[in-house]
């Protein structure tokens, strides 16, 4: 069976699916996404990813191409048609094709794009019981980290120094020396006080769905959250530090720039979010690694 | 007759050219591109486009998809398929269609997209003679604005500032109260020993062909250029102001953020400058606005 993805209203074959050359999301990264996981053939926090996306799409004033409600049912019946089990749905909405200039189109229908692709989230257990390693590189992404908007080169090319230094994440530091987050994941240390904590949510950084249900699940199971900048020497010296996003529920950080975090091997406060996660996607899908 | 795209090795017809929607220019912002005018049915400063763009690619390890002699010849071909005499050749290279991951993909063969639309450049005489508006906002944009890539999303929300302001053009201003430059041009100015001033070329600016043909031309009839920082203060209080860029060249500026500038029409330099450019491209290209 082909895999498909959703273009403007229609099911077409992924190998296919195109935009527009003149598609303002290919020309200027005028657009907006998400990737949602799909875990036991269900939107795993899926009202979280649509109510960011609707704060995006109202903050760049781009239209919203369809309803809140035909969203969710074009999503749904994706995956069902790619018999999509565990995987991830990708979803971009750009401001629409129009000849190019920088200033907003005065006419143009936003296009939406939604493909799935099988993602198999259960990799992340054993990358769980071994912890992954990261590397610092300088901040150089735009004001608005806040928007998910597809402006990633930035991004790319932390990732892929990343990869060159044969780590799974950069994390990106400040003229300040404080970490804003990963280059697509969440950032977090366990303090010298015992407390998580995570950057606040300013224009530095991205508000992660995963981000706010692990919040959520450390409140839940006696964890103190402190929602504060560290900087990269506190992180150093922290006695835990982890990652998440929608791909990665919790993943401890054992060696930070080459050096060992903590005892350099994951930590409890990592596990036992890391267990509340799992527990929150097994009640929301039924879904067990 | 149909307008014709080229992607890719095709000539096709505009209203169907298309990218996958799984390119890594639509997915990451991950490409290069350049605008290039077409006068009197020749590629203006052709050379200095194509230099950038190879520098560009080269920075980003993107790789070439043709010869640097195979693209010229597609991009006269194409101006002359769209029998273009006085038009813009936008030309954009992305690193690619490859499932979406963050870092460089293994295995991935650079899309290669030209398009050529109808530009009237002598709407540009007029406005020199009259002068245009500009307001300032503050630069968000990320730290590699001297890569000519497709992340520009801040340079869209600063143009549609200024249009919303009934103005011409955004000049990004630092923390530090520097003008970088215009949302879509380079920014000078005349200061008060008579300089023509424009920011030096850092990370902050993107190096402009026409930036570089200005300054040659200054130099040639005798204009004094300093290139260094000047502060939106000074700005304010300069004897003129002008933008430049590919389909501008030389503009004065005669409002700042609602303010005069000098004496609230176009000066001498401006005047002066102009007359170089427009002589610039007769040389090349034998048009005559």
């Amino acid at each position: 069976m082909p895999r498909l993805a959703y273009v403007d209203g229609q099911f077409v074959p992924l190998a296919t699916a195109a935009v527009s050359v003149e598609d303002r999301g290919l020309q200027f990264a005028d657009s907006v996404y998400e990737v949602v996981a799909v875990l036991n053939g269900q939107l795993f926090d899926w009202d979280g990813h649509a109510a960011r996306l609707m704060r995006n799409l109202d903050t760049l004033a781009i239209a919203m191409p369809v309803s809140a409600a035909a969203l969710a049912q074009v999503a749904r019946r994706l995956v069902a048609a790619n018999r999509a089990t565990e995987a991830l749905l990708y979803l971009q909405i750009t401001r629409g094709t129009a000849r190019r200039d920088h200033g907003f189109p005065a006419q143009a229908r936003p296009t939406l794009v939604m493909t799935v692709r099988p993602f198999d989230i259960r990799q992340r257990v054993c990358q769980q019981a071994h912890g992954v390693a990261v590397v610092t590189v300088a901040d150089e992404r735009w004001g608005r980290c806040d928007l998910k908007t597809t402006g990633l080169l930035a991004n790319v090319l932390a990732k892929q120094a990343a990869r060159a230094a044969g780590s799974f994440e950069a994390w990106l530091v400040g003229a300040d020396g404080t970490v804003a987050e990963g280059a697509s994941t969440n950032a977090w240390i366990v303090a010298g006080d015992g407390a998580l904590v995570t950057p606040p949510l300013t224009h530095r950084i991205l508000p992660g769905v995963m981000r706010a249900a692990v919040i959520k699940s450390a409140d839940a199971i006696g964890i103190r959250v402190d929602e504060r900048s560290f900087t990269i020497d506190e992180a150093r010296g922290a006695a835990e530090a982890l990652i998440t996003s929608t791909t990665v529920p919790v993943l401890p950080v054992i060696r930070l720039d080459g050096a060992i975090i903590g005892h350099g091997v994951p930590g409890p406060v990592a596990a036992q979010l890391a267990g509340a996660i799992w527990a929150r996607i097994a009640a929301q899908t039924s879904f067990r690694p």
